[in-house]
């Protein structure tokens, strides 16, 4: 597909869930306004990705996934000179930015101040592989930054395996605990010891949170909560409801958890997560990201306990800050760096989606 | 029962769910240190007192119903000498007083804020008539303001009709949109226009909402609902579920609703509730009292759309404060007085009962 | 300055402070992309404009001023079709905008949420006449609206006095007593009852306010509180600041006043502000809008009492959508058509200065 | 003064500010309902104990002075039996308590959730020695916890020099942050690095500040701030202010400063701390706690960058609670055993405020 002497960049394509990889070249043309192209340096994939894959919900074919990105800047457009909070950039700059883009300025994004939900927003790793510029998704050599788009560039100490998942799970989880509240002295737990729910026990107790219970039924998740502080990592399928909740609620005394996150992605948790809470306690849906999530749910018990459950989907531009400075000034607190335990090749990229899926690996990357 | 010479006083007891009610004579004895001893004027019959009385709910028996109450002080206990905002208290003063009370300082109200969750926290119209002082419920001659309840002496402009609601209906809807974040310029839409859903109307209004959209199966209801700030009154047998999401987002421009109240008890409508929300919108359950209101959610819905869902039980005793005053500054605004719109004697419980149960009333009083 | 055959309109400029007004005309051009060219209807004299031209503040000179503006579209430019929440615009469409436009997507507004502060925000009616596009100002034929402004439609039942200062003081006392945090039940004392005051006493109201209390030397000022919601209109000059304050704190029982709105400009008032709070009051700052505002404070009270004191200056853009529904909901309510008490054609606007300025007006208007 | 055969207990009482102490011996009777007799392990010199001491403040006299004591206890009073999150208290147990106690149910405490401004509100050692029962002062042999206070065990691991300060210091700054709101991410400016200063370093970090700096005079509580959370610590008197101002915002890129905390006691720093602050930052007084601390403040300054400025003083009851978890949870990442780094006999009392006064140890400790 590349004409000669023209640039051209390699990208994993599926054609069609569950279809095989197949690496493709598409070309490569200079940035243009408000554009920076990237050469990617690490991708890692998100369960979304995998999710996706599978046709477990709608995503454009031909299609290129990946938005856990992070690269090296090699042109900037025209009109991109700073970063979101005004560093200078340039050719070589090592970046990371938001897993979407918005189309402009909008009632959402500026009378609600809610850009991740800009009607049109887009997302990398979400468009039909087809559509210009190519290059939008993380599985391959390049990738560009479109316009309105947030551009954070990485501190040097940083090593590529911290920085990667910053801009997807960090900062999605840095918008979980801001909406959840959390604060000095809390209880919370953590539905979910995946990515998502390590990062948040970490994101928890940087936050002061005094006791982080987290729940996951494979053991190897609840043995690394203890690097990430979860003071009791338990097994939800080792008891019945009651007993789960009656265990967890004598953890957090005196009244039951302050806070409960959902970041498993199975609706029939949210039961007793509820039942986990405190009068007045806080549980946010972090996880639930697929279609037609239905689950049984006593409304009393929200109302009589005085419950708050919110929702939270995308982050805010400020996540991502936050997300990057938190992980800059954790990394020593926290083996962040390890959570990214399997390293493949673009040309890997099948071996690598099929270890993920089955959750061989907690974060396999892709190292073009 | 009353031994001669003694004080006595009449009480509506109900002996079991759905036995008549019968008029029987309990003692009458001086209060104690931190009681109020208090000549009944008028108790109204809430909801919650038809499905304690149909046995939809547990509640002790033989038992007097009614918390909806206000009556003039017949004798101050030791201890007792100003409301809670500081006002002398004295012998003929016509008051209100919390719906609650409860069993001294605890972590609930003194750590968490929340009193009206304390352990161990009573109703008035909620216990055994056996209980000492026997005269703990609206549905008599006297009721005994209990120890840590919250009294506030009620201005002589207003009417009886107007103030007896003030103490669990207003109070509720106070605390109801105070948790909903009813502000300037939202759009809110009222499920049940019950006598929860038009204070809930009115306050939203005088909190400065911009649009008030009310939803009734009764026609009755929706028509009053123009007197009470609702501006579009809606008839959700009417139309069918898509319909009825369609027809209420348009009416509230650009975006969707920014609030929801439930406050019809059904379980059922939590689903298009939801679906009225504009993303980022909040949505209060203030209705569905009674245990086991199981629903299926789409968790999905609340999570992609950064819904915020919360519980209201009881209220804060602030909430008492202000719904007294909203009644008082808003009296001529919203006719409060005509919502107690059937009157009975004592003797005509069983029938004021019938009447409200089969919604022949709005809400019916009883004047002993 | 007019080229034969083009398009030409009028503008008061001043060349310096306090130099008389000259009406020069200046070309109009076609608006560029982004831009909507405006025949402006009503401009009134905001109590800055007076500030700037009286040199009490640094404003461009040569000079056009004016910023509280309404007008009606006479060209669109490109890539403008809709209005802040939707509602496509067209030209003859009478409409009112922000008084500020930002220079585009900048930290400011993208992470801290607050576009009013943005670097390089400019201000209409605060740049020289020389500067392109010249019509930059409300006191002239023509105003362009210029690209990242917010732009509203107004209703048609509005008249021109009641939609004017909607994007200045009704957008201001609108974040004013947003950020006061008034709500239900609260008693609130407004210093000053010129225009900023007088919005801000009704919106109080219309927020849940119990009790405005209102200060101003002027007695036509405070006879013209009550139509605005002013319970009580005190003359701060007839008493000393010790029986201000005991009177005050006695009107606000039990506890002091919850809020107090500086909107008088004078820093000398702080003190006395502080004093009228209950512990754990706010006080925000309105007024005080020219530089070097010192004034000495007991910062001992400010902790003791658990103060909050804030500052606002501009308003953020959901602020201006909910002035314009505030006044469209309460004009029945308050006579806000009345506010603007006197009309002057473009050649009047030096005595309409000067009547301003000497307050033998309220709110003077521009026709041109 | 004891009778021979009762139990007694000396108190360390000075008769006039600067008099010298003298120790006294008072009789010591079995406590009332609601007291609790406490044997005292340690109580530490606070600045507002030498404040009294030297007359700058009004204090009962002949006083006793000291309110952050630990001890353990003798005997329990009636009604006594659970600390305030209901672990069971018992003869023996080493406790921490609020250093303030209320008359009862209050307005302030139960409507406006400010205990710590209740009308009648007193504290430990602030009370004449002749007063019953004569122990409520921490410098003495035993102390008497009075109705209305709130008790908090005190877990084995803590060292006495850990738990000492938990009542006064710690849970005075874990109010500051509180209402300064601090969280992820916030650029944190600290006015002086005493006691309160070094806490509240160690407390923004735990909640997530992303940089603090600390500002002193004195190079030893500079050196020590680095173990504390302080990043950058800086002396205000090497420059002058305009160079210090730019110092701190070069470091606070890219906006200046979130958020300011005032510890030191001088009004003078106010100014320059407002200009440290970002546009919207926030801004806590917590150590001006001397009447008439007097400043001169630009309030256009406040208005123009939208500051919120805000005083605390005492704490709420949860603040306690907090405070002993954030020292048992991050007693090993901040040294605060060594903060304590003088102890003296009851005897040697007013060599210990002397040595405090003249800040030649951090925190001095008497050890009866």
């Amino acid at each position: 597909m590349a004409v000669p002497g023209e640039r051209s960049g390699r990208l994993a394509v599926y054609d069609a869930p569950n279809a095989p990889f197949e690496i493709r070249r598409f070309p490569v043309r200079p940035p243009r306004r408000g554009e920076v192209l990237v050469k990617i340096r690490m991708s890692t994939i998100c369960r979304s990705d995998i999710h996706s894959y599978l046709g477990h919900r709608p995503n454009p074919c031909p299609g290129v996934l990946g938005h856990e990105i992070i690269g090296t800047i090699v042109e900037l457009g025209e009109g991109i000179t700073h970063d979101m909070r005004g560093a200078p950039l340039a050719a070589g700059d090592r970046i990371t930015w938001s897993e979407y883009f918005i189309p402009g300025p909008n009632y959402c994004t500026e009378v609600l101040d809610l850009p991740q939900k800009s009607p049109g927003v887009e997302k990398y790793g979400h468009m039909a592989v087809t559509q210009d510029p190519h290059h939008h998704g993380g599985f391959g050599d390049y990738c560009y930054v479109l316009p309105q788009s947030w551009i954070l560039k990485l501190p040097a100490e940083l090593t590529d395996e911290e920085a990667t998942p910053i801009n997807c799970g960090v900062a999605t989880m840095m918008c979980v605990t801001e909406r959840a509240g959390i604060g000095m002295g809390d209880a919370v737990v953590v539905q979910g010891l995946g990515l998502l729910g390590l990062y948040g026990a970490a994101i928890a107790k940087a936050r002061g949170a005094r006791l982080v219970i987290g729940l996951d039924t494979v053991a190897a998740r609840r043995e690394l909560g203890a690097k990430f502080g979860v003071d009791h990592a338990l097994d939800p399928a080792s008891m019945d409801e009651a007993g789960l909740v009656a265990t967890v609620r004598a953890l957090c005394q005196p009244e039951g958890a302050d806070v409960v996150l959902e970041v498993c992605g199975s609706p029939e948790v949210v039961a007793s997560g509820i039942r986990f809470l405190r009068n007045g306690g806080r549980y946010v849906l972090g996880g639930v990201v697929n279609p037609d999530a239905f689950v049984s749910i006593d409304v009393n018990q929200i109302l009589r306990k005085l419950i708050t459950l919110r929702g939270v989907h995308n982050y805010h531009p400020r996540n991502l800050i936050e997300a990057l400075d938190f992980v800059q000034a954790n990394r020593k607190r926290f083996p962040f760096h390890d959570l990214v335990d399997g390293k493949y090749r673009l040309e890997e990229i099948g071996r690598a989606f099929k270890d993920a899926g089955e959750r061989r690996v907690l974060r396999a990357a892709i190292v073009p």
